[in-house]
């Protein structure tokens, strides 16, 4: 090796040994008769120095002449320092260099490579390398590494076989839109990339493999919203001879071993919530649970006093924001800004101050006397310092609407700490959502997922009723993980093909193959799949899955660095027999 | 759960539990008064048994009714067997069956699902599902599982990060041809698929991950031989601050490690071969060395007899087929059919009987005399019995032809036993190989590769003669891993560039973000990858890669169970901006 340790090992124990280090140079200071530099590499950082008059002339010139980001490999005797540094492993010891091999010079970087830096955005992606030396995104990329180790640790100990599936494979009309890769031999036919395994693991457990699990990259050719990219990874499970209890039981458990040995932290069992309680408690599929604020029903208290917003209303419905009721007219607006941007789209927001001295105040004082206004704050449980605000109109918008304001007055209260973890399992999701665009239900998980077996007579009268034997593990609001039991022989695979529209030709077509297994012997089966990118995020307290991934794509589905995607040869096209279209 | 114990599972200890199983159906034995019944999963087989008169009728009845592959679950109690089966682990008990639930009925599977079956290739491929029932098959994968398991426990041991690269990247006109993914966004663009995450593990040394590793998806669109596949996948490596020597040390450690966890056997010490010697004694760089049977050149001594083929021939070498003496004018004749082979292209063989009868017997006995010829079996060392085998012609090409009778030698003589291993390191490749197709040297690892420093100075004289710092791991003849130590600054790699025909431009379109990340500071660094598909069926002790994979393509690239390639639909093509040419 060119070392003999690395730059993160020395210790006062080491004092006198004669030592060889390699990395980077981090920082030089030159005090005229000392110099000192900071060595850096993947594990640590080791303050080497430089004597005038004690180290040999042509040492301290040359020490002196390396720029940031040299790379060097240095021999010395570790030394126990004057001046201690306490917040590094080395702090107690330095090295006095005795010789200095410059390995690589390098050009003064595009941006400081320290852990808050100067580089935007961009920059950073074009030089990712350089990016990637920073403490916060190594340590992110650390984060993920034992995130990986600790989840097969626990798939393995459970019994799970990883199964490699294809990459190559068959373009589906369902879901997202697939990325395709032409075929050079079958001129007109393309390869699909996989969305996910959904088929193959299915097909594992028809095969008998019981437990499979996989941390697998998947790829989406969808427009790209902030924070998500055209390929990203899965941590992607399933099992057989289950029931859905099963299958909580096994993944709260993943969670709570990576809590426990990722973070260090116990988590408690997780709690499981139905879709239609979650929607009503905290008007999403995905509530953040790290604070309660839930949302309290107050149609009826409202009705007959003239109030047009509210008498028209289906549902009058608000929350508790604790300790806000001396909010400002202006702060109050602002809330009713945000509500009414286009992303959230309500009409308005009326509130209720129960204000320190008891009195209470509304922006609707005219329509109800403070009696009845006292009747809705105690309904919320209020105190006096409380803040009401309320919201009005159709029942699933509004709750949307709602729950966007939550989580606005969670932020503003300081609710949702990053370091905190609240994970809950939601479960009985509907089978089937309606699109407005298409005029038809698709499948609200995917199509192999199994309705509730008292929901099935639903399917002909009343599709959107149907719940499904799907659930989602969300944490801190974030849905981290969903999966379902899913349907085991073809006759019901088949009715759900037909009622998502699907011709029986298409369907077997495009899904024979697993109707086919599941006619040789098909165990019942469920599963789940976790995104590991956005996992490893809410890990490593970060909003973003950015910095989670060694080499991101931009926003545009680009990669600035490589420059790709690019324009390929004539001759590749040629071979492809593929023309672009003017 | 659906059991309360898996199929492999019960012992004697257990006897009188009352268990619940579930699997599949795998043989029913009806003797009129007593029906068993096989049930198998993943984890064995148990023995089940009704039985006329004891069992509840109806019971009996749905027992017969079961055909092969049928899903059941079943409640019984456990009971010692009359006669024992000692090749199962639950050969002691059986399941006196009390209760049956059928979870799915089976078709009559297309081929049996046993050890030894009856399907043909493409069959097996099609219903692949059913082939991975198979004894044989899911082992293989439960194989890979475990190798995949071993090379992390060793790589994390020593301190290696696993780092996800990306898959949608860009086309690289050096290499095997790429498979291309049209880009929706950018009309008239590509990402490719990578063959390999070189460049991006090397940007990893640049970043100072130091240690880095991947078991990663490449692909490569090249003509497919037989076990071959356009997917595959690699045990990808590097390493900073190294020497060539860190690296043949930590990776043979790897396959030490492997070695003694997955197959309990203690392999001694990696020797190390250079190319130029490996050729010369086996004619081949990835000699399989389970057996001696090295090259003897006799050149000198055959001259000046007037036999025209060995006059003119720049190298007379042999074999010494131990014990062979006494093969039969057939069996000789069939040797030299073998080496004429066009797969071979030799223009014959010559052999010398070193009878047991101490006399010598040869196909060119007009041209040398007794003596001359015993001068030759004494170069060999050969006794009494044994047969040597001679070809001549081109040094290089001579050297490969033996090779290939050496191998076939070495099969009938039993000396390539698949349960036997023998590895080895074939060190200082050449840097270039010379292309008579394209007239120009190529990189024969990759243009990446460092020269050696000693034979920078060949590379305008004679390109050909200089070594690089590349080496190859070879298990039983078959190469498993490669790689090399890397140029890390840009003149050299520049240099390597112009060397391999690239202009300037165009090698900076390609690979610029390399060359500029090596001017911001670049550790020295080297790296292998080992062919994981391959290295598994080596382990399994198998010829093809195929059952190590659970859905393989075929020789043609199809997978014939999803049947892909296929065509997409014409808003796919009009969205991606393609048209197919006629």
């Amino acid at each position: 090796m060119l070392r003999t340790h690395t730059c993160g090992e020395l210790r006062l124990s080491d004092a006198n040994k004669h030592v060889t280090l390699a990395g980077w140079v981090q920082r030089v200071r030159d005090k005229g008769s000392v110099l000192w530099i900071d060595l850096r590499d993947r594990y640590g950082i080791t303050q080497l120095i430089f004597e005038e008059g004690k180290s040999a002339a042509d040492l301290v010139e040359k020490g002196r002449s390396l720029g940031r980001e040299f790379v060097v490999q240095v021999e010395g005797v570790v030394t126990e320092r004057l001046s201690k540094n306490d917040k590094i492993a080395t702090g107690e010891i330095e090295v006095k260099v005795t010789a200095i091999n410059i390995l690589n010079a390098a050009k003064l970087p595009p941006f400081t490579i320290e852990d808050d830096t100067d580089g935007g955005d961009e920059l950073r992606m074009k030089y990712r390398y350089l990016d990637l030396r920073r403490n916060p995104v190594r340590e992110s990329l650390q984060l993920r590494h034992k995130m990986a180790q600790q989840t097969r640790t626990y798939l393995d100990g459970q019994n799970f076989i990883e199964v490699e599936t294809p990459v190559l494979i068959k373009s589906t009309p369902e879901g997202a839109r697939d990325f395709v890769v032409p075929s050079r031999v079958h001129h007109g036919e393309f390869y699909a990339l996989p969305q996910s395994p959904q088929t193959f693991k299915q097909l594992l457990m028809v095969s008998g493999f019981d437990r499979y699990y996989q941390i697998v990259k998947c790829f989406r050719d969808e427009d790209l919203r902030a924070d998500r990219q055209p390929e990203f990874t899965q941590i992607d499970c399933e099992m057989a001879f289950i029931t859905q209890e099963d299958i909580l039981n096994m993944f709260e458990g993943l969670v709570r071993h990576l809590f426990k040995h990722v973070k260090g932290i116990d988590m408690p069992s997780v709690p499981r919530m139905n879709y239609d309680e979650a929607m009503k408690r905290y008007g999403s599929d995905k509530p953040d649970t790290r604070f309660a604020m839930e949302f309290v029903e107050i149609t009826e208290l409202t009705k007959g006093k003239n109030f047009p917003v509210f008498e028209s209303a289906e549902l009058v419905v608000g929350i508790n924001a604790t300790g806000c009721s001396e909010y400002s007219r202006k702060q109050i607006d602002e809330l009713t800004e945000f509500v009414k941007r286009p992303q959230i789209g309500a009409k308005g927001l009326v509130y209720v101050q129960y204000r320190t001295d008891s009195t209470v105040k509304s922006s609707i004082d005219k329509f109800y006397t403070p009696e009845e206004l006292k009747t809705w704050v105690d309904k919320f449980n209020a105190k006096p310092g409380d803040l009401i605000l309320l919201m009005a109109g159709e029942t699933y918008t509004t709750r949307k609407q709602l729950n966007e304001l939550r989580l606005l007055m969670g932020d503003k209260l300081g609710l949702r700490d990053k370091q905190k973890f609240s994970a809950l399992w939601v479960v009985d999701f509907p089978l089937l959502e309606w699109s407005e665009e298409t005029k038809r239900y698709h499948a609200m998980h995917h199509p192999f997922t199994s309705p509730k077996p008292e929901d099935i007579k639903l399917l002909d009268t009343d599709p959107g009723k149907v719940r499904a034997n799907a659930y989602d593990m969300v944490i801190n609001g974030t849905e981290v993980g969903g999966g379902s039991i899913r349907i085991h022989d073809r006759p019901t695979q088949q009715m759900m093909f037909s009622h998502l529209g699907f011709s029986e030709e298409e369907a077997k077509k495009q899904f024979g193959f697993l109707m086919d297994a599941f006619e040789f012997g098909a165990p019942p089966h469920g599963g789940i799949a976790f995104g590991f990118d956005r996992l490893c995020s809410i890990f490593g307290g970060a909003d973003s899955i950015r910095d989670f991934i060694a080499f991101p794509k931009n926003n545009a589905g680009r990669d600035v660095m490589i420059d790709t995607p690019s324009t390929i040869s004539e001759e590749q096209m040629k071979e492809l027999a593929l023309l672009t279209r003017k």
